[in-house]
């Protein structure tokens, strides 16, 4: 049996990237694949209640070496109990996030040292990458309009403008450096021709298992 | 001001850490210092939830590295946010175990990578170690029967003698190969006579700093 593919899905806040997870997710089902999806931080019990120490509201300022390392704690235990397993049983596995996310984020977001998170990046994935990235990518006005409709305003009130597009460069530039795995997908578009973009995308990837 | 001394308690169960971190703690407060005292897991509100993670007991194996990462955000959390600021207010900061801890439970006793917990302490601590440790020690044998007076059988009966030899002899190591910071106290003896050998070792560094 071949392995599953390890797909995981990134974009800043706004850029429809559940909904194109659902539509992902539907349409591998139609080709017959076995597929499951899971989200980061989280993914396992465990691995969710390592979420809930890192977003539970404290007086306490978080240190951010303490939030790169919950991270990566939440991550090892999402990648050796659910996700590498999964693969391994020829079931696909879609991620709403990963580790790009964390150095669109906190690297390129908050500013955090990214070697120390490509230290731990090495530390808990050896080598191990995902397969493909669809990365949903739109001008960061676009995905704050969006946000705002769904009533998110206080999340972006938060942070500047500035801080998003730092997400969205770093992003844009990790998806340049490895062109063979990302998918950048224009989300500025319609839902409808997004999603026929995403499985554009996936197609050859069904055939290629069959 | 000078800043205060950083000074870990450690050993294997049994050994009298609490009592003799009492003693220091009493004595130093007789000499004038200006003292607190603390432990690991933990020493935060932060630390203490991430504590929670580490011992609620789950039906989900937690990985080893999981639990590696999460016993180092805790520690960089209590580090920078509580240790650190002590003892550059001049204060000395008292800690019921720490990285060595890492080394002889979870290296030593239950066989995790070392280099793994090398880079870790690398990373979260940078060259900082404690400026002295005290290091309780007794045979396995004294240990245990003092633990089981105290009701602790339970958690004895699930680990091997083995096992605790291991810690045993990971401390000894550590201690053998930095004589200068560790003070081996042989724990076997009566509490009164373990004391004394502390205050003895304490006395010079009080001095050393007035």
């Amino acid at each position: 049996m071949n392995p599953g593919y390890f797909i995981t899905f990134e974009g800043s806040e706004g850029v429809g990237k559940s909904t194109q997870l659902g539509v992902a997710e539907s349409w591998l089902r139609k080709q017959g694949i076995d597929v499951v999806v899971t989200r980061e931080p989280g993914g396992t019990p465990l691995a969710e209640s390592i979420r809930d120490v890192l977003l539970t509201p404290r007086d306490e300022v978080m240190d951010d070496l303490t939030e790169l390392l919950l991270v990566f704690a939440a991550r090892s235990q999402h990648l050796n109990r659910f996700i590498l397993p999964h693969l391994e049983a020829g079931c696909w596995v879609l991620c709403d996030r990963f580790t790009d996310a964390t150095y669109a984020y906190q690297g390129g977001g908050r500013g955090l040292s990214r070697d120390h998170i490509a230290q731990l990046e090495t530390l808990v994935q050896g080598g191990r990458r995902p397969d493909h990235v669809i990365l949903l990518d739109a001008p960061v006005d676009v995905g704050m309009a969006r946000a705002r409709k769904r009533g998110e305003l206080d999340r972006f009130e938060r942070e500047t403008v500035a801080f998003f597009e730092r997400i969205r460069q770093t992003y844009l530039e990790r998806a340049a450096q490895w062109p063979e795995r990302y998918h950048v997908l224009d989300a500025s578009r319609p839902l409808a021709s997004v999603s026929e973009s995403l499985i554009t995308t996936l197609r050859p990837l069904v055939a290629s298992q069959s």
